[in-house]
C-alpha cells in the first residue's frame, strides 16, 4: 500500500530517535531543568535571530491553544481562517484552554486570513462592549490548512491590521518547516520579523514522533506560560528527552531538508497531475499537500487501486507528502490518478 | 555526583528505546488507531485479566487529572492524602480538568488515606446540598508519597468507604510498579480487585522517558475520555511511539524487574542507615523512596557531601533510589550518612 | 424623547413590584427551598402541562449559558443562527458555562435555524471522530433576533433533525411570549410538544424587571442544574422574591398580556412604514421588533428627531416595542420615518 | 415560630423595595448605562473616600467568586480561615469563575486569618516552582463565619504579610454592616485603608432581598471585570433596579442601622445566656451570629420549642439575628435556652 493519508502515519527522521537515545545518558534535573533544555533556548535564540523562550509541548493542538489562551482572554476572540486546525480538528481544545474563547472565521481563500476581511471583523466586533467577544487574537496557519504558503508580504499584512487593533499574532506553524522551505527566508522572516508573537513550532508532522514546542517572541507572553503548562499536565518530568529531539531537528537545517524532500513531492506531483483531464487542483501546490477534485466514481477507483488517502468530500481528496515520500510512491500515485481520473460514474 | 534526587533525573530503561525506534517502520494511522495502540489494549486486558481501556498520555499530571475529571463533577469534591501529589505538586491541574473540582485532604498516616477518615468526611460533607462540594471521588496515591506501600486490604477498605457512598477510586499509581513488586499481588489485585475504578499507571518514573498511561476499569467512565484527551491536547498523532514503549515496558515483567531494583536499593539503605544515632526513617520504606530526619547540619554536610538530594525541610531529606541505583551508590550514601548523622550544628 | 432603543429600556410591569413587595412578609428558608418557589414548580407544570423543573436566575444569558452547559458536553457544538444572541451578544458565557462548547452558525432566514441546513452541518461534523466538536445542541431563539416567529411546524423540523441525531434542544425563549402570544398556542404546545428540551423562559424583556428562568422538560439535564447554578452564583438565598415575581408575571395571563401589547405596536408600526417609499422592513414583523433598511441620511435624520432606538449598520435600525409602548409613540415614530425616509443625502 | 435560622430567611428593609419601586419610571439604558448605576459610582466614591468601582451582582457567591478570579490566576492559591464561606459554602465557585484556584486554609481562631500562619503558608508554597499553586489571593470574612470581628490592625496585619508577598487581599463582606457598625469606625478604614483591594459588599444578609455589589479599591483588577461579569450573566439588564436598591441601602446610613439592630440583638441574647450553666459561646458575639454550645438534649429540646435554628452538629448550633429581630424574639430565644440548658439526655 502507498501511504498518502497524513503526515503523521509516516515515519520519524532516524537523527531524531538517536538523539533522543544518546540523551539517556546518566543524570539531569527534571521539569526543563536540565541542560539539553538550556542549550534548547540558545538554539532557539540563534535560530530565531532574537531572544525566544522555547516550551517543548506533546502535540501541535496543546502548542496551539495554550500559545492562545496565553494571548486571548476568556471572554476574547480568535479570528482565523474557517479551515484552521484550531477551528475544525481541536475538539474545542483553544475553548478548554482559554476558558471559552471564541473562534471566529474570517473570509479566506487557500486557508489564508485575507486582512480586508480581518479589519471589517474586527471594526464590526463592538470592542469594549461587554456583550461581545473582544478581539484579542489571530490564528495564522502556516503552510495553510490547504496547502498553501502565506508570503511574507501577506503575513505582514494580516500582522499589521491585527498589531494596529491591539490583536496578537499566533503563527500555527505545524508546517512551519514546509513554509519556510518554500519561501526560501530564514525563520526570523517567516515569524516575528512578519509580526507573530507566538509560533507553534511543529515537529512532528516534518520527521518527529512525540513532541512540538511552543515558541514565543512576545516577552510578555512568556511569563505565565510555564505555569500554565504545568497545571495543563504538558510538562514532562524528563524532559531532556525531548529538548534532544528538537535540538537533533534543527541540527545542521535537518528541518528544512525534510520539508523540501516533502515539499518537492507535492510538486513533481502536482506537474504529473495538473493537466490531466478531470482532475482539478484546488489550492497552490506550495507546500506537501495536494488537494485533488475528481468525479466521485474516479475517486472511488483511486481509492481501490492500493493507494491510501483521506476523502474530504465526494470530489475531494487530500493527499500528504512526507520526508520520505519515494519517487517510486510520486509515480505510482500520479499513474493511479491518470489511469482514474477519466472514469464515470 | 550520585544522585538520589527523584525518579524522573534518571534514565530510560533501554528497552523502551529500543522499542520506540523499532516502532519507526512503516506506516500506521495517527491518533491511536495503529496496531501497536490496538495490541496495547489486548496486552492490558491480559495484564490485569479484565477488559479495560488504556490510554498513553504524556505525564502523569494528565494522567491523574483527566482520570479525576472523568469521576467527578466540576461542583465534586475529591478526597485525598494532604501529602497526594494531586494536592501538592500539579499546580491546579485537577481544578483545570475537572472545571473547579476541590482537593479535600483527610487524616492519614504515610500519606495513606485513613478509612474511617475518609468515612467522617463524607458524613459530614452536607451530600446534597447544593451549597457543598459534593463528594465524588477518592484518590489513593500507591506507592504513597512518603513512600509507604498501601496492602490490598488497606485499599479495599478505603475503596469499601467510598462505594458505600457513591463516590469512584482513582490510584495514583505513579510508582504502581513498585506496589505491585512489593506487595507480590498481581496488578489485578492491586488494582479493580481491590475496588479501584481508574488508574494513572505510571511509566516515567520506573525507567520510561515520555508517556505514562490512563487505565480505565470503569466503562461509565470511558466513553468520553477521548474526547477529553483530544482537547486537552494530549492525544499523539504518532502514538504507536508511545504505545510501543508501553508494550516494552511491561514485557516479560521489565517494569516489575526494574521496580524490585528500586525497592531494594531502598530497602539496603534502610537497613544500613536504620540504626545510626541521629539518623530517624520517618514512614516506612516500602517502595524505593526514603525520607530520613536528621539534624540540619547533618543534612547541610550530607548535601556537601557530593550526595544529590531534595530538601524537604530544614530536618527532613528525601532519598530516591532508580532501577539503576548501583551497589556503589548504596554504599556511598549509607556510608556519607554514617559520617554525617552525628554532627552538631 | 421616544425610546425604541430596547425591551430592557423599559418599565417593568407593577403587578411583578407588588408581588415582590407582598413577599416581604414573615421569614422563610433560602435558596429556594421557600413556598413560594414550590408554588412556583407547581404552576408552571400547570403552565407547561407536564411536570418541570423551573429554577428563577438573574439574567437571560445565564438561562441560555447554563441551559446548554446541561445538554452540551465541554467537546460538543451547538447549532445556531448566526444572529443567535448566544452567538452574537453574550460574550462567550456558553463556552464558559460548558467548559469550551463551540458554537456553530448553520444557515438560516430571519434568524430561524434551517432544518436542512442543520442536517447538513450535522451530517458533516465528524461525530465519533475525536478530532471533531461533537454534535451535541441546537439553540433556538424563540421570537428571533430578528423578529419573525418559529411557526410550531418550524420548531418541530428542527427538533425532529436534532433528536434523530441524539442532540438536544434549547429555545432562548428571552421573547417566548411574544411569540406564544403571536402563535395563539399553549406554551406545551410552544415548547415541549414541539421537542424542546430546555427553556430559557423570558421575562425581563416583557415587564419583567430582574430576573428570568429556565425551564426543564428533560429530567435528565436537571440532576444536576442545581449544583451548577450554586457553583455560579446564581442562586438567591432569599428566592422567594425572584419567584413572587414569576407567579405574578404568568398569573391571569398577565405575560401574555404584556406580550400581545408589544407586539401590536410593533404590528400597527409595520403597517403605517411598509409601504413608504424609501423603507424595507428585512423581517416579518411578527414580535415586537421591527428592523428597517432605510438610506443612511434618513437613519440619520430619525436618530436627530428624537426618536431613539438602534442603528445595526449605516441602513439598518433596530425598533423594539414594549408592553407599554403608547399610540402616541406608535404615531411619533411612523410619523417621523415617514419625515425622513425620502432624504438624501 | 421564632426563626433564627439565618439572614437570608429574613425580610427586607422597605425603603429598599420603595426605592426598586420608584426605579419604575421611564426608560433608561441597560447593563449598567443608567443614571442610577452612575449615581452608585459616585456615592460609594464619597462613602469609602476613595475612587471606586462598584459592581452591583446577584449574589454574595458570584461577588465572591468573581472579585478572587479577579486577582488569582487559574494556577493560584487563595489562602483563607478553614471556615470560610469560600471554602465551606459556595460549590467550588471559586474554581469555577478562576479556572482551578485553590483554596488553602490557613490556621485561624474565629474564623480569623492568622496573620504568623499566613507568612509561614506563603513561605512555604514555594513561590515560583511551576509545581506549586502560586501564592495569590489572600481571603478575610468581615464578620467572620464564626461571629467575631477582625479589629482593624488585625485586617492590616493579614493584608501587610498579603501584600509583602505581592498577594491581593479580598474581603468577603456579606455582612460588612455588622463589621464597619460594630468598629465604629469608617467603610475606607474597614476596607483599603487596612488594606482590603477587592471587596465583596454584603446587602441580602443585611436587609437586602435580591443583590449584593463588588466594590474595587485597585483599579488594575477592575479593567476586566465588566467582561467576565457579563460572560457569566451576572450583568441584569435592567441594572438600574438593582442599583436603586443598593443606594437606598446607604442612604442616611440605613445600612448601618440595620446592622446595629442585629448586632444588638445578638448581644442582647448573649448578655441573657452567658452565664448560664450548660451554656458556652464558642466565640465572640461581635457581630449578628451566636454560636452556641449545649448538651445534645438540650439542643433537641431547644428545636421542639419552636425555635428555629440550625444545627452545626451534635452540640452546636447557630442563632442568626436580623435587622427585626423583637425584643420579644430575644425574650423567647434566651428564655428557652435557659429552660432546655440543664436537660440531661
Amino acid at each position: 500500500m502507498i501511504d498518502f493519508r497524513s503526515d503523521n502515519t509516516g515515519r520519524a527522521a532516524p537523527q531524531l530517535i538517536e538523539a533522543l537515545a544518546a540523551a539517556n545518558d546518566g543524570t539531569a534535573l527534571g521539569y526543563g531543568m536540565d541542560p539539553l533544555t538550556a542549550q534548547l533556548q540558545e538554539r532557539f535564540a540563534q535560530l530565531f535571530e532574537t531572544p525566544v523562550r522555547v516550551f517543548p509541548v506533546p502535540t501541535g493542538t496543546a502548542a496551539n491553544a495554550l500559545s492562545l489562551a496565553a494571548i486571548c482572554p476568556p471572554f476574547g476572540a480568535v479570528y482565523c481562517s474557517a479551515d484552521a486546525h484550531i477551528n475544525t480538528s481541536e475538539c474545542n481544545a483553544t475553548g478548554f484552554f482559554s476558558g471559552g474563547a471564541k473562534m471566529v472565521p474570517v473570509t479566506s481563500e487557500f486557508g489564508k486570513v485575507d486582512p480586508a476581511a480581518l479589519e471589517a471583523a474586527i471594526a464590526g466586533a463592538g470592542k469594549g462592549l461587554a456583550h461581545k467577544s473582544q478581539p484579542a487574537a489571530v490564528n495564522l496557519v502556516q503552510a495553510t490548512d490547504l496547502g498553501a504558503v502565506y508570503g511574507l508580504d501577506e503575513v505582514a499584512a494580516v500582522a499589521k491590521v491585527a498589531h494596529a487593533h491591539g490583536l496578537k499574532v499566533h503563527m500555527d506553524g505545524a508546517r512551519f518547516a514546509n513554509a519556510v522551505a518554500r519561501l526560501g527566508c530564514t525563520p526570523a522572516q517567516a515569524s516575528w520579523k512578519s509580526g507573530v508573537d507566538i509560533l507553534s513550532f511543529g515537529v512532528t508532522k516534518n520527521g518527529g514522533l512525540l513532541g512540538d514546542a511552543i515558541v514565543v517572541f512576545a516577552p510578555d507572553a512568556a511569563q505565565q506560560i510555564g505555569y500554565h503548562l504545568r497545571r495543563a499536565g504538558l510538562v514532562w518530568s524528563k524532559m531532556r528527552f525531548a529538548s534532544a529531539q528538537i535540538l537533533a531537528y534543527v541540527r545542521d537545517d535537518l528541518w528544512l531538508e525534510l520539508a523540501r524532500g516533502a515539499n518537492q513531492a507535492a510538486a513533481s506531483i502536482a506537474v504529473l497531475v495538473r493537466t490531466l483531464p478531470g482532475v482539478t487542483l484546488v489550492a497552490p501546490v506550495e507546500a506537501n499537500e495536494l488537494f485533488i477534485e475528481m468525479e466521485p466514481a474516479a475517486l472511488d477507483a483511486l481509492q481501490g487501486s492500493g493507494i491510501l488517502f483521506y476523502r474530504r468530500g465526494p470530489r475531494l481528496g487530500r493527499f500528504v507528502c512526507r520526508w520520505d515520500t519515494s519517487a517510486a510512491d510520486i509515480d505510482a500515485l500520479a499513474g493511479a490518478i491518470g489511469r482514474c481520473a477519466n472514469l464515470k460514474a
